[in-house]
Formats: structure tokens, sequence, C-alpha cells
């Protein structure tokens, strides 16, 4: 790469670690991973040029410490700082010390970040950019605010925690008479986990899918979008997989999310790779704006297939300093790609965690056939982290293609040491929900109770 | 897949054994492997459903014994076969003899076979079809007859075997005092190599690129182009780099290209994945028929990253009947591949052949970088068969990063035990002349002399 970044702190672990090192190398850029106790032999420690620990196995004192993880940046002569997703990857005191210490942050800026991250500010952007968003509130502070916003949008509706984001702290009401309590409770929830007791309230949509868009954006003021994502299969507001494009999506409904994603990634003036996440309707077709992602997201890979442009190149290039080197109309979109995501939990046993060693890992291969993981045979999954083992990414031309070929490479999926998602998965991307397209963010809990682990047997 | 093909029996080995049965196992089809002694052990008879051992180790008592391929195809209840490319792949009396036994041959007809196979029948189908061919004659009997042709066609020109292809057998003559000499010659190789001493003779091009046009047909008589590779970077005829789509062809020229190979596999009704082969003349712009692949290509992939088409799963569907799903417009062309062939030689001693066991095999990762291969650490390397490892294969939206990554993915390719081209091919695809896309097909001869290997170092 022709740009100022030659050398670049990994702060992130599991696959998303990996990826990043491989993007790095591809451009010619030196990798330094940052790695807790726990994560000192994995495959993107033994991939990156070098790796330093950063502190013990727990996040708090090792991947979301900022001062460990820029003091490790300086030390190694890094010049960027790369943050993944989850950890620090959305924080702006992050960005900030980054900054402060002539490093690159790779991603938007501390003002960016802070923007987008507190739902309430980002909501009003949202709306001053001329993207819908939901009937609902500014922050609530009592319960007598909460009850007229109530009568103004209506039953049910959900109480969201303005610092929140990936669905903690979230809870939907359908009886006036709860709304005190859950108030009580939900911000005692986003008190503990963000620190941050602010709340908002919005209309529930129960009959959702959920639609995303990626957009990508320059120093120099020029923003792109790759198209959307559907991520309605999701269990607990966690998604579990992800799709590009978003089937059967009227093409005015498809044409107006891009340009909203796109018309809020310029008034920020965004500078990175970021998703606009928005709720769809099905009941009247109509679409909102939930929330800006502004980091990589997991599920990228489904719109790098279908585009054929790596997203995590982009972000190191546009950190760089370079502008895009495409216009929107050079963006091609081709084909269908799927993404399972493949966690260590035990479905029958209520999605209960898994750790252990793993024993055999024997993932499918064949074109069109991508996996990002961090595991190999014989890797210890820590019980620190999240329980993410894999991404299985396929593209093939058509939809029905890709549904068959993601059960294909799911069947040939060799795991053992671990329990894992893999069945489960090819339960549901053979539901026929999933196969007509009429899936919605509550089809997971509805189907449940039909799935037939193998290990129940 | 919903066609008449339930089990197929893999007649080959390497790499394209291991690509049979992934395409097999995602269309639901059991895969046999055929396998001599000496591949009883391989990736390939591990991911195949079966393997059923067909002979000795060396090609004529296994890989090319028509007769131990039927009985193994019919004693394991298969009812197609698959031959790959090299060994019968091209082979009409394997066509003839799977319709005799009730199998499917996984190719076109018999007599499409002959009919391409003979070089000069190819030569006059070509003409007939409108295709441009190179001036030279049908067989030549005498050296009386090739000076006539000489005088008529000019020096040089190249000495061909009827039966031939592949490069072998061919000779240039510069001046026709060696006519008579080279003939003699000529005659005696192929009727050595292809048991039919019938040679014919074209101009040569001096200044010469190699462009190839993928076709696809099915058996209800429609047939569509996937565009076309370049494959000028050969070293004795034997191809060492490709490329889709071929760099700097003026658009009229590539249009003219994809419409002579489509109207050439119209006329004899193609009825599977072929390639017509063409030779471009770098100083007058001019192109001609050469010959046409009746088989997939080592170099298939290529196509199918920039088009995102499946060809081993379209060969399997057309010849279970099913028609074409796509017309010529729903085809998209999107970014640039390149594959290397990585091959065990040694390049500073004249590429002689390596063989040995494989100590180290750690292939490079991350998206738009696939590796075909049967290789695993390990393997033996045997004596018996081509020395092609593996073929990496990368993907970019630009000519200029496939380079780049092709580059910084050959520089990963972790290889111990056996010696490989790897460097070499880091060499050549950081050639000027590739880079400039100014390379012809005697590029590698002429740079060869200022390849310095690190193992001579």
């Amino acid at each position: 790469m022709s740009g100022s970044i030659r050398r670049v702190l990994v702060a992130n672990r599991g696959e998303i670690a990996v990826r990043i090192v491989h993007a790095c190398r591809e451009l010619g850029i030196e990798t330094v991973l940052a790695v807790s106790e726990a994560d000192r032999d994995s495959l993107g420690a033994r991939l990156a040029d070098r790796a330093v620990c950063i502190g013990p196995p727990r996040a708090p004192q090792s991947y979301l410490d900022v001062a460990r993880i820029v003091t490790a940046a300086v030390a190694t002569g890094c010049d960027a700082v790369h943050p993944g997703y989850g950890f620090l990857s959305e924080s702006p005191a992050l960005a900030r010390a980054c900054t402060e210490h002539g490093l690159t942050f790779v991603g938007p800026t501390a003002a960016q970040l802070e923007a987008m991250g507190d739902k309430i500010s980002a909501r009003r952007l949202a709306r001053e950019a001329g993207v819908p968003t939901l009937p609902g509130s500014e922050q609530v502070r009592t319960p007598q605010e909460a009850l007229a916003v109530a009568r103004e949008v209506g039953l049910p509706l959900i109480v969201k925690a303005s610092a929140g984001g990936g669905g903690r702290g979230m809870k939907v009401v359908s009886d006036v008479a709860e709304l005190p309590s859950v108030l009580t409770t939900a911000a005692a929830e986003a008190a503990a986990a963000f620190g941050d007791p602010t709340l908002y309230v919005e209309r529930f949509v129960r009959n959702a899918r959920h639609v995303e868009v990626q957009v990508l954006g320059d120093r120099h003021g020029h923003v792109v979008h790759l198209g959307e994502r559907d991520c309605s299969l999701q269990r607990r507001n966690q998604k579990v997989v992800e799709e590009a494009p978003a089937p059967g999506l009227p093409l005015q409904v498809r044409d107006a999310l891009h340009a909203a994603a796109v018309r809020l990634a310029r008034r920020i003036g965004y500078e990175s790779a970021g998703t606009v996440e928005f709720v769809l309707d099905r009941d009247t077709g109509e679409f909102f704006f939930l929330e800006m992602n502004t980091r990589i997201q997991v599920e990228h890979p489904v719109t790098e297939l279908v585009t054929g442009i790596d997203l995590v190149q982009q972000q190191l290039r546009v950190a760089a300093g370079e502008p895009l080197a495409f216009g929107q109309c050079d963006v091609v979109h081709r084909g269908h790609a799927i993404e399972c995501r493949i966690t260590a939990e035990v479905p029958s046993a209520d999605f209960r965690p898994d750790a252990g060693r793993i024993t055999a890992w024997d993932p499918p291969g064949g074109p069109n056939v991508r996996v990002d993981t961090h595991c190999v045979p014989g890797y210890l999954v820590p019980v620190y982290y999240d329980s993410l083992l894999a991404k299985l990414i396929v593209y093939a031309p058509t939809r029905a293609e890709a549904i068959a070929r993601a059960r294909s490479a799911l069947r040939r999926f060799g795991i053992e040491g671990v329990r894992t998602t893999v069945g489960f998965l090819d339960f549901l991307v053979g539901r026929p929900e999933f196969a007509d397209a009429t899936m919605t963010t509550h089809t997971i809990a509805d189907a449940l109770g039909e799935f037939a682990p193998a290990d129940a047997a």
C-alpha cells in the first residue's frame, strides 16, 4: 500500500484477528497482535509478524484496557491500531488515545463514534438526514414521560438503553401497567452494562426483518454503499445467519434503504466502513433506522462475496488517507452469499456455552466455500470470550444454490471436542421460512421447538 | 440435484479429483474415486465416499485403461464417469464404452470428442463455422506437399501432429532446407506419442498471445460463453500462469473471439464445458483458431472467480440432461483472477521434476485466495504422474490488485520436502511484461536468464 500505515497493532482476537492479519499482509503492512495470556499460542499470534501480551485473560485487564493497548502499540513501533469488532472497536476513548499518541485509529473519528454510540443522538441525526425513525422518545426520565410516549405511539413499545447496542438492555412492553417496573429494571441493567442508565422508548415492530446497509467513506468526503444484508435470523438479538442481498425486497425499498444509509453517513462525514441498521415492518413494508455500527461487522464477508470488495483492506486504505478507488456505479453486485456463525454452544441445553479442547477440526473445502476461523486441531476454546468458533460463508449465483451449498458445507464440517451449533444451523437454513424468505426476527424462537438435535437422540 | 446422476466414478487423481468430489458433494451426488496403487491414501480417496483401486501406479495400467475404469464404475454401482482433464478426458473410446455400459460420460459425445481430437478435422470445422484459422494445410504426406504450403503461407511455419494437442510433436521451421528432416522426426514423434503419424502445417506466429474462450453447452441446443482467459505465460507449450479476463484486448476483438467460440460450439451441437483456443498475433492484432479442448481445463478456476459460476457443477448438470439455468446476458463478469500452477520442479535445474515427501505444507489463506490441491503435510509426491502440486488462484477487483495478491500469497506459501516453482512464479508475476500486459508465449523463455532462484544463492 502506498499510504502512511506500515505496522498495525491488531487489538482483537479470534477469527477477526486472523482476518485482519491476512488483509495487512496483502497490503504489505506488518502486524503485531495484541494477545491476552489465554491467546498467546493462537493461530492469529502465529500468523502475525509478532505478538505482544497485553495482560491476563479477562478482557477488562487486556482487550478492554485502552492504556495497555496504546502502550503495546507504541512499544512495538506500530503506527496504527485496528480494533476489529466488539471490545474497544467503538470506543471514542481508544480513538482519542490513538490520536494523542500519533497512532492512526483504523475506524471513524472519535466524534463520529460518540455521535452514533449514543443511540438517542443517533436517532436525532437520522431524522435530520431524512432517514425514517420509529415513533418514540428522546430520553425518558420518569414513568410519566414514558406513559405519555406510549399514548402517542401505541403498544407494544420497546425500552432501550441509549448507551446500548447489540440487544443488551432491551425490553418489550405490551401492557402500560408493566411500564414503571420495566423502566426501573432496564435503567439498572443499562447502568450495570454500560455505566449509563439513560433510556428511550420506541414503537416495537412485531413482524420485523433486520436489514442493514454497508457503507464506506473516505477522508475526502466520498461515501458509497455496498448494498444490504438481511440478518433477521437472530436468537436473543444476536445474529445467527446473515445473507446478501436481502431476498424479496421490492426494488424501490432497496434503493430507498441504500440512499438513506448514504445520506446518514454523508451527514456526519463518515470516513471508514460502517453499517446502518434498519428494521423492516413486514406488515406495512415500512423501514426505520435502528442504529449505526461504526466498525467492521461480523457478517461483513457476505458483502465481500457479492461485491468482490475486501472491506478490511478498504478500512486500512481509507485510514491511511487514500481516497476510495471506485465510485458507486463501479460496485457490481453478483450472486448470493450466506454466512452461518458456528459457535461453541449446546443447542439442546438452551445454547449454554461450551469450552474445551478441539480434538478434530475439519472444515469443508471447495470453491465458493469460505471459512473464517482461528481454530485449528488441538485448539483450546477459552472460557473467557464469546463462543464464536468460525464463520462459514458460501457464495452461489442464486439464493437457492447458496442455501444448498451452505447445507452441504455444514454437513461436511467435522468438529470434535466441543459441542457446536453446526447441526442447528443446518436445521435453520433448511427451514421453510428461510427457503421462501419470509423469516422474521422471531423465526428462530418460533422454530426452536421443532429442532431435534442429533446429540439428544 | 434433480437429475439422473446419483453416483459418479471420478476417473482421475490429484487436485482435479478433489475438485470433482467437492462439486459432486454439493450436488448431493455420491463419489467413487478410481485410484492407482500409488494414490490409495490420497486426499481425494479420503474425501470421496469410496475409493476403488484400478491397477498399478503406471497410468497405462490404471488411469489410461478404459476397460478397468468402466469395470470399476459398473462394479461400484456408479451411473456416471467424470474423467477430469488429461488421461482419458478426451477419449472417444471411454465415452463410447460408457454409453455401451449405460453410464453417463460427463463430457461431450464421442463424435464431438473425435471431431475436435483430430486437429485437421477441427481446423476444417472452424473454417466452416466462419472462425479464422491460420493459413496452412490439410494433411501433408510428403516434403513436396509441405514445400508447396511453405511457398503459399511463408516462413516461419509450424509442423503439428493431427492427433496431438498440448504442445507435443510441434516443430517450428524457419528454413525450407530443414523441412524434410523435420517432417520425418515429427511423424516419428507423433506416431510414438499418439499412435498416428499424420501431420499438418500452419503459419507460425512469432509474437503470439494465447487467448481461449470458455464455452458451455447443454443437451438442448443452448450454448453460452463465459468469457476468455489469457494463458500466454507458457514454458515449452505448457501453461504456467493464466488469468481472466485477458488484459488489454480491444473490445471489438474480445467480442469477436467470444462470438467465434460460440459459433464453433453451436456448429457441432457441443454439450458440455469446453474451451476454444486462439492465437493472437501481437503484430497484426489478428486472431486464429488453434484447437478446441473438449473437457474441463486446469485453468477453469479463473473463469469461476470472475463469473461466479461453478464449471464442474455445470458439467454434471448438463450431463444429467438439465438445460442451462441461465442465458448469455445473465453471465456477469466482475474483477480479475490469476492462477499460478505450483509444480514440484527445480527451476535452477531446467525444471527437472522433483518427488519425495512433503514435510511441511502451509498454503496461504484469507479471502479471495483459493488453493486447489491434493497435497497435505506428509504427502508423498509420486514419481509416476505430472508434477502439479497445487493451483493458487486469486481474485481482486482490478488486475493490479490481483497481481499484488498473487505475489503476497506466493510468498506466504510454505512448502518443505520437495522443491517447487513457487519462487519462480513470484518472479514471473512480478515481471514488467506481465505488469503491463505485453507478455507473449515466449516471455518465459526470454526472461528465464534473469531468474535468480533463492535455492541457488
